[in-house]
């Protein structure tokens, strides 16, 4: 791709072109931050409306049975475990990321510690997203254990007898570089440790397999690439082999074998039902499914492939044309080159002037974000971003760069969720 | 109240009755179960729409900052805090009751823990709300505690030395019985113990004072009372005197002191901040602030005061009403027959037909849930509620039970989530 004739041509020839006819996007803008938050599809405000009018207003509590509420969880949950290579009954949609992480690594602490109890360390990355590492750090404070953060590349070596859990970020939030699963895993297990994956920037952006990587644990995000709208609800996976074998501790009543006997005493759900908690944000859950649909519709134009092999191409498109485009500004790719080891994002880092550049950037309406000290994030997901976006965004770049506006892009940006 | 005429008379003269046309009153329907899903306000399908099509839709990202969104947690928080005697930046909008009752009784067992390390009971009552005994149950397996259930009159002679947390839902959920906060906190601090108050049947339904109660923690419920929409967001209150003492487990980045540091070590924020976890779902919580703002408009009427004498009234109405209009029939009163000690709701038993009488209203548009095993349940909001309603409830319920028709009544209603 060397010319915006070039970029057309492919867009002309895109099979899944039509796909983003499913979004509302903002005329004029080229929003490369769907891995912060997915853009709104237009099924959705008719959705929510639907819920709130119909559903809540009408048929108020009712609804948790004849509009099917109660079953939202475990039917959303059952469309994302065919985008992560989960099986059917399998995943729930409950809670936040962080919420969710807390039950598996408490879940899959308890396993360790009866299969081993000298085992007291859980690794991670040094850069993971910093809930992760939050999450974690709390659960070693309470169990006495030491939280390890690693490099990529020291991680294989540090998975000695004392590790009871290897909790990783498939796809790092900062630099885009995925790790192998089922490599990393197949070592965990040689070592006698178990996997926590986080797939929040995963599901929906690259291929996962759960099951081909025998992965123990997941958890993933609902408002990035599965386009499910600002906080929307998380998910959470637990192999078959694990989901029974503990409760989790926070032990609410969704998560109860019959939550409506009302008996005094808990008895969990068969399956991943006894991760569910307390009651379901219906709205967000609503909107959240329309989002995963949004990525279904993709399966008749090849699924996961297909928005792969395109994602593949737009964020090599991009890390070329900046290379290209933009040489002699000092700016440095932080994502891999290797397509095998990138996500669906490219980053650069430029040392002291990457936030007023994106700033001057989101001025010019290409949206990208900035992650602290130093990193210009820009995300690509297939289902809506073209390659004419990608030649007009290195060229917004260029021009920032080389007319100084970023002098003076306001600081008024106090930041954005990730 | 003995006649149609006066119900009407009654409602006439209701200074709060303007206070309805705030709200989607589905006609012919006499909805008595506010205290398990609040009625939609009508302001609710306007701004949702909003948060939809403009905020997520056209400003995307941006509107973490623009539309506030990173403030709404506290925001709503405050607005809560308003109605149930919290202080301003006291109270936050945060995840389900069951993870804010984790989370606050997790934080009271380390304060207790650390105070009096011999402490290891939590005592509550014997028919308190499932979620919050299965969320007990739970860290009392982790910390190796007990759960000591008892029947409301039993409760004070068991805060002895070993108790470390008093854990109890203000107002019963099956009964409408509502504890004396002030009295059993002050014999729970007395006996060296903490109190964790849930307010779910509370806030919006009966006037709370928690600073006045001296009342440790308190969490509480978006969906009934408040008018948040199914599955909103809740809430959780820690005394100013405990927010700071220790970090709670679920230590996500929304409770950090800086999260857009993206420092990879967990520092709480200060206050009740660090209550935060995750992501915030934003449609569910700006559903919520309509509902929050629904009930803050009675403050020009006499707020919760008003709110509550009218609540008074309606729930001694109808308890009079059936006891005398349905005489000879069964029906047995659960709720206590003192103002004192009754919330908003108004509870009969009648063993062995409970459910199908129940169904057999609903057939009639007269909408009350059941709850196992005998439990004919009637929320009573005074936002909406009329007192001609009252009277026709009554009458439907005296035709259910005189005509038998809740023989032919269809058991096909799997649950209402309370």
């Amino acid at each position: 791709m060397t010319t915006r004739q070039d970029c057309l041509a492919l867009d002309a020839s895109d099979a899944l072109a039509p796909l983003r006819e499913q979004f509302v996007l903002p005329a004029g803008r080229i929003y490369l931050d769907g891995n912060s938050l997915g853009v709104l599809p237009k099924a959705t405000a008719a959705r929510v409306q639907q819920v709130v009018q119909q559903e809540w207003g009408r048929q108020l509590i009712q609804s948790w049975n004849t509009a099917g509420w109660i079953d939202l969880p475990l039917r959303v949950g059952n469309k994302i475990a065919q985008l992560v290579g989960a099986g059917v009954n399998e995943l729930v949609v409950a809670d936040s990321t962080s919420v969710n992480l807390f039950k598996v690594l408490s879940a899959a602490s308890k396993i360790v510690r009866e299969d081993g109890p000298q085992r007291r360390v859980i690794v991670s990355e040094r850069s993971n997203f910093p809930t992760d590492l939050y999450i974690a750090e709390g659960l070693c404070r309470e169990l006495g254990w030491q939280l390890v953060l690693l490099q990529p590349g020291e991680i294989a070596e540090r998975l000695q007898s004392d590790v009871a859990l290897l909790m990783l970020t498939h796809v790092n939030y900062r630099s885009g570089r995925m790790h192998d699963m089922r490599d990393l895993t197949a070592q965990a297990h040689a070592a006698g440790a178990l996997t926590v994956w986080d797939l929040a920037h995963s599901a929906g952006a690259v291929p996962v397999d759960l099951h081909a990587a025998k992965a123990d644990f997941a958890v993933g995000c609902g408002y990035k690439f599965l386009n499910g709208g600002p906080g929307a609800p998380a998910f959470v996976w637990a192999h078959p082999r694990h989901a029974e074998r503990f409760w989790q501790p926070l032990s609410g009543w969704m998560g109860h074998a019959a939550p409506f006997e009302f008996s005094s005493a808990y008895r969990p759900a068969p399956g991943i039902a006894r991760y569910l908690c307390g009651t379901p944000p219906v709205l967000s859950l609503a909107a959240l499914e329309c989002g995963v649909d949004s990525v279904l519709a993709a399966e008749p134009f090849g699924g996961m492939t297909a928005l792969r092999r395109k994602s593949l191409a737009l964020t090599r498109a991009f890390a070329d044309g900046v290379e290209a485009r933009c040489a002699g500004h000092g700016l440095k790719l932080v994502s891999p080159r290797d397509d095998a080891l990138r996500g669906s994002q490219v980053c650069f880092a430029h040392p002291g002037i990457g936030y007023p550049v994106m700033q001057a950037l989101i001025a010019r309406s290409v949206v990208g974000d900035f992650r602290a000290p130093d990193i210009l994030r820009f995300g690509f997901t297939p289902l809506y971003t073209r390659f004419v976006d990608v030649w007009h965004a290195v060229g917004h770049l260029r021009q920032v760069l080389e007319g100084g506006e970023w002098r003076e892009a306001r600081f008024n940006q106090r930041a954005a969720v990730t």
